[in-house]
C-alpha cells in the first residue's frame, strides 16, 4: 500500500494547540487596536478628557464581550484537546476552520461596535460565534468517530463537552433573535450568556 | 578541532516550530485588519448597512483564500517537522526563509484584494506561493540529504511529501497562467486547488 | 454523580502559559506601533530628522515605561505558574481577567502618551495596573486555597509573592497619588518604581 | 533564611523562550503593515500597477533587511538558550531588554525605509542593533558567570558564542560609519554582513 501525505499530515495535536494559541492571542489583542484615543477639539481640559473617554465606553464594552468570546471559545478548545490524544489531516483543517472565524471576530466586533442598533451587526456577530461553535462541535464529533478521544475518559467526556456546546449556541440564537425585539435587549441577553459561561454562575450554585 | 558557531546554532527544532507557529498565527490574524468596517454616508439603515457589507464580499473571498494559503503551508510545515529530528543552523535559515514570505502574504493578498481583475496582482499572489513552496521543498530535501528525517520513517515519507509539493507547485503555476486567458478564471482555479488540498476532497473519494 | 463540563475544563496550566505568552508578546509589540515615524515638511535634512525624532520621545519614554509594565506582570504570572501545578476552569477565567487588561496596556499607554500631563491620564493608567494586580493577586490566592500549589514549596513562596503583590500595588497607588500634586511627578514616581521592580535594585544591596 | 520573591522568580527558561518566539514573531510580522498596497490614480492599468509596485522595491529591501536582522538575533538568542539550563530573575530581565529592542525594530526599519539616505537614520537603525546586541552579550556573559549553562558543553560554547557577537557587533559599527562616506554604502554593507550571517557563505567554504 502506498503511503499518501493524507496519512502523514495533521497527527500532531501539539501544534493544533500552538497555532490555536497565537491565532486566540493575537485575535484578543487586535481588538483593543479598534478603540483609538480620541482627539480633543480645542484647549484639553481634565473634563473634555473625560468626557471623550466616556464616549469610548460601547467601545470598551463591545470589546469586552468580544474577549470573553474568544476567551470562551478558546477554552473550549483547550477543554477538547486536553481530552484528544491523536490528531489526523481532518481534525487538523477543522481546527483551522474554527480558527479562520476566531480571526474574523475583530471584524465583526468591530462592526457591531460602529452600529450597535442594528439587526444586521448583531446578525453577522452572531453568525461569527455559529461558526465557531460549529468548528468546536464538528472538531469535537469527528474526534470521538475516529477515537482520538482518550480511551479511559472517552465516555465520561463526550457527551457532557457536546451538551455544553449545542446549549450554549441555542442560548446564541435565542439572544440574537431577541434583536426582532430590541438590539440592545439582544446584546445584554448574550452578555449575559457570556458572563454565565465565563465566570460558571451556574456552578457555583 | 575548534567548535564553531554555526555548528552550534540551529539543532533546535522546537524552536523553529515555535517561531513559525507565531508568525503563522500573527500573519493569518493581521489578514482580516485589511477589512475594514465601512462608513455609511447619511442616515444609517439596515438596508444600508447590507449593501455596504456585500460590497466587502470580495475582499473577504481573498481573505478565505489566503487564511487557506497559509494553511495549506503550515499544515505543510508541521508534516515536515513531525518527521524531523534533527536541526541545524542551514535548515533554521531556510525555515525563515519560508516565514519571509509567510509574512508577507497579508501584502499580496491586500494587492490581490484592491487590483483582482489584473494579471500583474495574480503574478504577485502566485509569486507568493512560489516562494512559500519553494521553501517547503528545500527544506525537506535539506533534511533529507542531511539524515535529520527519523530512520524508521525516513524512506516512507520522503518521496510523498515531496511529491505533494511539486504536484501543488505546478497546479499553482497553471493556475497563474490562465489569467492569460481571464483573472477571474484563474483565481477560481486557485481557489479551487486550495479547496481540494484543505478538504482533501480527493482523498475522500 | 454526573460530570459536569466545568469539572472537565481547565486544568491544562500549560495552555493557560501559552495563551499568556502569546497576548503578552502581541501586547509588548504592538505598544510600539503607537509611535509613527514623523512626516518632515518642506526639504529633509538630517537636523529636520533629529528635530523630529526629538520630538517622539516622550511617547518613547511611555513605551519603554508600558513595556516594563508588561514585563513586569508577566514575569509575576511566570513566577505563579512556575509554582502551580494545577488548575481548574475558574482559574483559567482568572488569568484571562488578567489577559484582557494586558490586552488594553496599549490603549492607556496610547492615552498617557498623548495626555501626559493630565489627572485622568495616570488615573487611566493607574487603573490599568490595578486591575492587572488584581487579576494576580486573585489568581495566587486562589491557586493557594485549592491546593493548585506544588506541596513542596507551597509553605516557602505563598506569602512573598502575596506579599510583592501588595507592595508593589501601594506603591503605585502612592505614586498615582501623587498626581494631585504633579503629574510628571507621579509619572517619574510610577517609572521609578517599575525600574526598581524590573532591575531588582534593592536586591543588589 | 527568609525566601524573596526575587529567589523565586524567573527560574523557567521554558518562558523565557516562549515569549521571546512571540515577541521575535510578531515583531517580524508587523514589518510588512509598513509596506501599503499603493493607490493608484486614475484608470488601472496593469502597466500604472507594475510600476506602482516598482516603486515600493525600496520599502521590501528594508524589510527583508529587518527580517533578516530579527532572524539573527532570534538564531542567536536560541543557541544561547539551547545551551542555557537554568535561568533566575535577572537573566529573564536582561532578555526582555533584548525583546524591548526587537519591538523597535519595525519602528527604526519605517525610519530607515523612509528616509534612506540620511546619516541619522541609519544611526538609529545601527543603534537599534547595537542594543540587541548588547542584550545578546550580557545575557550570555551572565549565564556563563553563575553557572546557567549546561557543565559539560559551557567551556566549548562559551568563547565561540560571544566572540560571534563581538564580531558581528564591530562589523556593524563599521557598516554604519561608511555612512559618513556614503549612505547607500552603509546600507548595502550592513546587507552583506546580513547575508553573511544569514547564509553563513563563509561556513560553505
Amino acid at each position: 500500500m502506498k503511503t499518501t501525505y493524507n496519512q502523514l499530515a495533521g497527527q500532531s495535536s501539539e501544534r493544533i494547540n500552538a497555532i490555536s494559541d497565537a491565532v486566540f492571542g493575537v485575535a484578543m489583542t487586535l481588538l483593543v487596536l479598534e478603540i483609538e484615543v480620541p482627539e480633543i477639539e480645542g484647549d484639553v481640559t481634565e473634563e473634555k478628557l473625560i468626557q471623550a473617554f466616556l464616549t469610548l465606553v460601547p467601545k470598551f464594552l463591545v470589546y469586552f464581550l468580544s474577549f470573553m468570546t474568544a476567551g470562551i471559545f478558546w477554552a473550549g478548545q483547550s477543554a477538547q484537546f486536553r481530552n484528544i490524544e491523536k490528531s489526523d489531516r481532518n481534525l487538523t483543517w477543522i481546527n483551522l476552520f474554527l480558527l479562520l472565524f476566531v480571526s474574523t471576530l475583530p471584524f465583526s466586533t468591530s462592526f457591531l461596535g460602529s452600529h450597535i442598533e442594528y439587526k444586521f451587526s448583531i446578525f453577522l456577530y452572531w453568525l461569527n460565534i455559529f461558526f465557531m461553535g460549529m468548528g468546536l462541535y464538528i472538531s469535537w464529533n469527528y474526534a470521538y468517530k475516529h477515537g482520538f478521544i482518550a480511551e479511559d475518559t472517552r465516555d465520561i467526556v463526550y457527551e457532557p463537552i457536546k451538551r455544553r456546546i449545542l446549549i450554549a449556541q441555542s442560548l446564541y440564537l435565542f439572544g440574537a433573535l431577541l434583536c426582532f425585539i430590541s438590539p440592545y435587549l439582544s446584546i445584554s441577553v448574550i452578555i449575559a450568556i457570556q458572563l454565565n459561561y465565563a465566570f460558571a454562575f451556574i456552578s457555583f450554585k
